[in-house]
C-alpha cells in the first residue's frame, strides 16, 4: 500500500528573471512570495492552509503550467500511472517526469503538503 | 472595492474523449468525476474543501493546464491585472481570457469555490 494525491501547481517560466516573475504571480494570486536564499530557479508562493502548494521556476523550455503529484512511495505511484496510461519521460534524483494519454507532462515527488499523511489516498496496488 | 483569489485549475485536453480524459485525471489524482448532462466539454474533478475547483475541458488547442482568477468585479480585476502587466486577450459572455507576463494564458471567471467571499483577497484599486 502506498499514498499519494495532488501535491503541488508549478507555473513554468521560460527565461524570465525569477524575482519579476514571482512577483506578477504573488499578486496576480494574492500570495506572499518567499525566496530561498541562494535559489534563483525557485520562488514558493505561501498558499492558503488545505490549498496545493506553489511554487514559480524559471525553465528553459515554453512557459506553461504543470502539476506535481505527492507520495510516499514514488516508484509504486509511477507504476500505478503507468497502469492508467501515463508514460515515464524521465528519472531525477528525488522525482520522476511523465507524461499523461491527454499530453501534459507531470512530476511524481515526495510529500510537500503539511497533511500529507492525513489526507493523501491510500492505494492498494 | 472587489475581491478576487485563484479558484480553478483547467486541465485543457486537445482531442480527446472528455470520458477518457477525465478518468485518466481523475484516477490519477485521487477525485470522483462528475460530468453534467449534455455538457460534452467539461467535466468536474471533485476536489477537496478547501481546495481550488478543477475540470477537464476538451479544446481544440494544444493540451496545457490553466488556471482561473476568480472576483467579484470582472472588470475591476482585469485592470488591477492589466496594471501589473497582464494582458486582455479575449472577452467572452462571463470570463476573459488573458496573458501573464510569463506567457501563460489564464481566465478571470466568477466566484467558483463555496468559500469566496469568506477567505478571497480583498484589493482597495
Amino acid at each position: 500500500m502506498h499514498k499519494s494525491r495532488l501535491g503541488s501547481f508549478i507555473i513554468d517560466c521560460k527565461s524570465q528573471d525569477l524575482d519579476e516573475a514571482a512577483r506578477f504571480w504573488g499578486q496576480a494570486l494574492g500570495y506572499e512570495v518567499k525566496r530561498h536564499p541562494g535559489d534563483d530557479r525557485y520562488a514558493e508562493l505561501k498558499t492558503a492552509s488545505g490549498e496545493p502548494t506553489m511554487e514559480v521556476q524559471i525553465v528553459n523550455h515554453d512557459s506553461r503550467i504543470h502539476l506535481d503529484i505527492e507520495t510516499d512511495d514514488i516508484a509504486a505511484e509511477v507504476s500505478r500511472l503507468e497502469k492508467l496510461g501515463a508514460k515515464r519521460i524521465e528519472d531525477f534524483p528525488r522525482w520522476v517526469v511523465m507524461e499523461a494519454p491527454t499530453g501534459q507532462r507531470f512530476c511524481v515527488v515526495n510529500p510537500q503538503r503539511a497533511d500529507f499523511e492525513e489526507n493523501a489516498k491510500t492505494w492498494k496496488a
